[in-house]
C-alpha cells in the first residue's frame, strides 16, 4: 500500500504532515498551535494536510491536559563530553521547538543502567519518551521496556522494539583503515573506546571492523597493537606510549575517538615525534579540536544526529499505536583527509 | 546568635544537618531516605542531628507527594561549550543523589530571555527550584520572579532576591594581567567575550578587571588592543588576526577563555609565530585542552561550582522560609603558569 492508503492504515505522525506540506516538522508543530512566525497561507496548507490526514494535531504539547508530563527524557553515559554536550544541544533544540522540556539522566555505570531500567516505571511516567545513548539492553531488557509502555529511541545500539539511529561502523572504520593502508602502512595500531562497564556497542563494532580491514589488506592481527584509551584524552596518551613502547611499534594508529587520537599526539609531541612521520594518526568524530591538531579523521554530524533523535521521539509520542516495524535511521560519516595521516 | 538559637531562628536546611552531623549532605539525603551505602551509626547520628534540629527531612525527594515535581531546572546559555557541558555534569551528580531529575533549558538570546521570564508560571510548576547561569535579570524582572514564588541560583551573575555564585572575576583577571606586566609586557591586548544579545556579566567585569590591571601597572589604555572573540575557538583566530594586524601590535593578549586563547595561537601557529617569544598568551578556565597546548591560564574548578550551585538550590528547596538574606558563594581561582606566558 501507498500513498493515502498509508494514511488509513496507521495514524499520520507529524512527520507524515511535514512532508506532504512541504514544511519542516517545527513549523508543522507551531502552525497546528498557532504559534507566531508561520505564514498564513503556510499554516493553511498544513492545517488542509493535517485534515486530510486525520493528523490528531498537537498531542505533545497539549500532553498536559492528556496527562502527559510535556517532557522527553535523555540517557547518556556521561554528561561533560563533546559528543554528548553537541548530540543533547541539537536535541534541546528541536524539543524547544514543540514546546517539550528536556530531563537529562546521566547512566554513568552497570549498576546505574541497572537500577534504571528497573525504576523504569518512574521515568515513563515522568517523561512522554526517551532518547538513550550508547546503553546496552539485553534482549529481556528491552521487551521489559517496550511492554511497560516505554517508548524509546536508542542511538548507537539497536533492538528489536524500538527505532534506532546508528553510523555506518563497519564503512567509517574502513575507510579510516583503507587510508591507512593505501598509505603503505603494513604495521596498523588501534586505540579502542571501551574501558567501563556499560559494553558500549560502538567500540565493538569499530574494532570488529578495523580487524576485518587489517585482513582484507593482508596483514595479519596483533593483539598488542589494540590498546583501550577509554575514550579520553589522557587514555589516548597512554596508550599510544604503551604502542610506542613495543619492540616493534606500528606506523600508524586508528583511534575510535578524536580525543584519544589528540592525547596520542600530545605524547609523541612531548618526545620530539611528529605525525605522520614518525606515526601516522587517524581519529574518528571530527570534533572542535580536530582541526587545530590538522587530525586526519572520520566525520560524524553530531547535531543532525541529536536532531534525527528528537524527531523520531517525538514522532513515536504522536502516534497512537506502535509501528510493526522500528525505524532504523543509518547515519552518513565521510573521512576528512588532514596532515596527520 | 550562634548556634541552637540560630537553628531557631530559621528553619534548618539539609547542609546544616550535613555539618552538624560531620557527612556530606548526599550522606544526610541517603541517611534519612533509609537508602543503602550508609553505615547504621551514621544513620543514627544523623537521624539525631536532624531531630535536634528539627530538620523536616527529605522534602525535596518526598516532593511528588506534597505537590512537587521532583525537578531542578538548569538554564544555559549554550549547551556544547566545555564549561557548561563540565558544570551541568557536576549538578547531576549531586541531584542524582537527592533522586531529583534535571530539566534543561537552553536559553540562547535575548528573545528567548525575555518569553522565558514571562513563562515563569510554566517553569515554576515543573520545577521546584532553577539553576541560572549567565543570564542577566533586570531589577524588575528579578523581583517578578522572586514574588512568582521562583527559587532560583544565579551563577556568573547576582540580584538582590536569589542566592549566587561568583568567581572573584576581578582578581581572577588581575592575576592575568599583573603576570604579564611583570614579564615586562607594556602592549597588551585582550579578545573579550562578549558577542550575544544576552548582556553576560562575566565578560564585563573582566574587561573592568582587565582596564584596572593596565591602568595600574600606569600603561595607558588603547580601545584598538580590545577585540570581540564571542567565546569560540574561530573568535579567538580572528581577534588575534586583527590585533596582529595593528600598525602597533601587542606583544601579549590575555583570551577571556581557553577556546578564544588556544584560537588564537593557531592563528600564530598559521603564520610561522609562537608564544611566548612573538605574542603571550594567557587564557581563562584551565580546560581540558589547556595542557594540550601549554596554555598558562586562570583556573577555575567548574565540577565544584556545579556542585555547589546544586546543594545551594536544594538547601532553598529544602526551606520553608526564604532567608532575609541570600547567599553569595565566591569561587576561587587561580593561575596556573605553562609555557605561552
Amino acid at each position: 500500500m501507498t500513498g493515502q492508503g498509508d494514511w488509513l492504515s496507521k495514524p499520520a505522525t507529524i512527520e507524515d504532515v511535514a512532508l506532504a506540506a512541504g514544511v519542516s516538522v517545527a513549523t508543522v508543530s507551531r502552525a497546528l498551535r498557532n504559534l507566531p512566525n508561520v505564514a498564513p497561507s503556510t499554516r493553511e496548507r498544513v492545517q488542509q494536510v493535517a485534515d486530510q490526514m486525520s493528523y490528531v494535531a498537537n498531542r505533545a504539547a497539549s500532553s498536559l491536559a492528556a496527562g502527559r508530563s510535556g517532557n522527553i527524557a535523555v540517557v547518556v553515559p556521561v554528561l561533560d563530553s563533546w559528543y554528548f554536550a553537541k548530540a543533547v544541544a541539537g536535541i534541546e533544540a528541536v524539543l524547544k521547538e514543540s514546546n517539550i522540556d528536556l530531563l537529562l539522566y546521566a547512566v554513568t555505570n552497570e549498576a546505574e543502567r541497572r537500577r534504571f531500567v528497573a525504576d523504569r516505571s518512574e521515568w515513563i511516567r515522568r517523561s512522554d519518551g526517551l532518547i538513550m545513548f550508547d546503553i546496552r539492553l539485553s534482549a529481556q531488557e528491552s521487551e521489559r521496556l517496550a511492554s511497560s509502555g516505554a517508548r524509546i529511541v536508542t542511538i548507537g545500539t539497536e533492538s528489536p522494539e524500538f527505532p534506532s539511529l546508528m553510523l555506518d561502523e563497519i564503512s567509517a572504520t574502513r575507510a579510516a583503515v583503507d587510508h591507512l593502508v593505501a598509505s603503505g602502512h603494513t604495521r596498523i595500531g588501534v586505540i579502542t573506546g571501551d574501558a567501563d562497564g556499560l559494553g558500549f556497542r560502538v567500540p565493538i563494532l569499530r574494532l570488529t571492523a578495523f580487524q576485518s580491514g587489517i585482513e582484507a589488506a593482508g596483514l595479519g592481527l596483533h593483539p598488542e597493537l589494540e590498546r583501550p584509551g577509554g575514550f579520553s584524552i589522557d587514555g589516548g596518551r597512554e596508550a599510544m606510549a604503551e604502542l610506542l613502547k613495543l619492540e616493534n611499534p606500528p606506523t600508524a594508529v586508528f583511534a575510535m575517538s578524536d580525543e584519544m587520537a589528540v592525547g596520542a599526539l600530545d605524547h609523541m609531541r612531548r618526545n620530539g615525534l611528529t605525525a605522520p612521520d614518525d606515526v601516522a594518526v587517524v581519529g574518528f568524530d571530527d570534533n572542535d579540536i580536530a582541526e587545530l591538531f590538522d587530525l586526519t579523521t572520520v566525520r560524524q554530524d553530531v547535531d543532525h544526529i541529536g536532531v534525527t533523535a528528537a524527531r523520531l521521539v517525538l514522532g513515536l509520542v504522536e502516534q497512537t499505536s506502535t509501528p510493526s516495524e522500528p525505524e532504523r535511521v543509518i547515519c552518513p560519516t565521510s573521512l576528512v583527509r588532514r596532515g596527520t595521516a
